[in-house]
């Protein structure tokens, strides 16, 4: 059994972005910028958007942190947004979800240019990844465990992927780009959710099983077939008052029960979480390219 | 064994699309205008075309149809959809595929207002799609497979449904649909393609399969499992001497063999096309509504 250490595959992935962003700023193109907006107090979104502008900062990206009071009228914001879509020096436009009631996500997502979508929520984004074109921005789960498959070398051709859950963040995506015709890619996939009855019995045919449900510890042993990768995509916070933070994070994998009898798996934390990071910065890059 | 009749159902649905369009016209709405537009002299693509205006013309809908040379200059075409894009007569433009190779189809199929696109082949309405939006439009052949489905009450929910074939027409789309929290749907999805290993072993565990990859009497007997629902969305031309056409229209499923197995299964023809036009019918008639 090997761990599929998503920490370092992230630092490789950031340092080579690194070298990349200094030659770019050292023959005098543009260097990427990340608008962030964040609304509200809520304590992962501060969490994730603070992992996110610390990141641009280390490889020598721009970052713009934007962060609204909960209370901020809907208007306001998409004029912000329309703002950040008509500033030249922006490449990259992220708005971290979820947003208080009053605020229609779909309306916000939508009125980011696609261009500068480097989340890859904005519906022509998913269609382009859907159709497999190259200048789609792939949301930065599934495209994190692309870019972990690859540089890992997993072998996907051919392979059987379940996948449990089909949310439009992970799961779906992820089903659509393991099975298109491409390298990684050209699994035969299998998208699983809540009313399928024979889950067991179709995890123990899978090659690669990806659990992103949101069920901690939900994919048992007797689910997994010998040498199976499996890619845990859970990020539960579990109370936990030994923690410095209060919780722990647990994914939807037992890993201590199913590890030994896999190939390869992920680990949570150090696994899929900073790929997506790596991920949403890896898109950042593409966008400052393309844009310039 | 029951045959899922696709001209009978098809039927039903113009019909009901025919009253519904009287009514808007009795009470002084609009009705319904699809613009199609064709290139050259391709066969297929001339009977297709017909078939479209014959049933806009059977049902009460406004057809224009516009042919051009197949040298006619890409720009020359853009310039039409804009043109029609514009008119706030038309509600649903179409342009039939293949297009000659010296124009770009990516940027036809782009250029068509996503509010007109009742083909539903641009970005913006696949993304919708996935993320099973209301205003999506669906492209004709898995909408009108999803509607064959519904109007027979086949059930879906928790069944596994194996799709041969990944195109983005076809393939792709319906693995979507059917797996989405929606009715129909909520199936577990798996979606073979050329690269598929054991198909023979994924198809014998579906309770639907759809057989989407356009090779003559692919699928055989010994891959369908006693009592599933076979759906062929084959219809490839055979050369045919004793046909006044010159061929017959073959699907992709080794009918006389497999029918006896199943509780329900399509013919072809009668199947799945007259569910296209239907399905193009229904989006047609949408656009007209949602547009006034």
């Amino acid at each position: 059994m090997q761990i599929l250490n998503g920490k370092k595959t992230a630092k490789e992935i950031l340092d080579t972005l690194e070298i990349d962003v200094a030659q770019r700023a050292a023959t005098g193109k543009k260097v990427p910028h990340l608008a962030a907006i964040l609304v509200g107090n809520d304590g992962a979104s501060e969490t994730y958007v603070a992992s996110k502008v610390k990141a641009c900062n280390q490889i020598g990206f721009i970052s713009t942190l934007i962060h609204f009071d909960d209370k901020v009228a809907e208007q306001r914001l998409l004029e912000k947004i329309e703002e950040l879509n008509e500033d030249m020096s922006v490449d990259g436009i992220l708005v971290q979800l979820p947003l208080p009631a009053h605020i229609s996500e779909k309306k916000v997502i939508e009125s980011i240019s696609p261009l500068k979508d480097v989340d890859g929520f904005h519906p022509e984004n998913i269609g382009r990844m859907v159709l497999g074109e190259e200048e789609a921005f792939i949301s930065a789960t599934p495209h994190g465990i692309m870019l972990l498959l690859e540089h890992n070398k997993i072998p996907t051709k051919g392979k059987h992927a379940v996948i449990i859950g089909r949310s439009h963040i992970v799961g779906r995506p992820l089903s659509i780009l393991l099975s298109n015709n491409s390298k990684p890619g050209n699994c035969t996939v299998t998208v699983c959710h809540s009313k399928t009855i024979n889950l067991k019995e179709i995890c123990l045919q899978a090659d690669i099983i990806v659990a992103a449900l949101g069920v901690p510890k939900f994919l048992k042993v007797d689910m997994v077939k010998e040498g199976a990768v499996v890619i845990d995509v859970g990020i539960t916070r579990v109370p936990d008052a030994g923690k410095k933070k209060g919780y722990r994070i647990v994914g939807d994998v037992d890993f201590d029960e199913v590890a030994p009898k896999c190939s390869y798996i992920t680990p949570v934390p150090g696994g899929v979480g900073p790929m997506t990071i790596a991920a949403l910065m890896k898109n950042t890059f593409k966008a400052c390219v393309e844009r310039n």
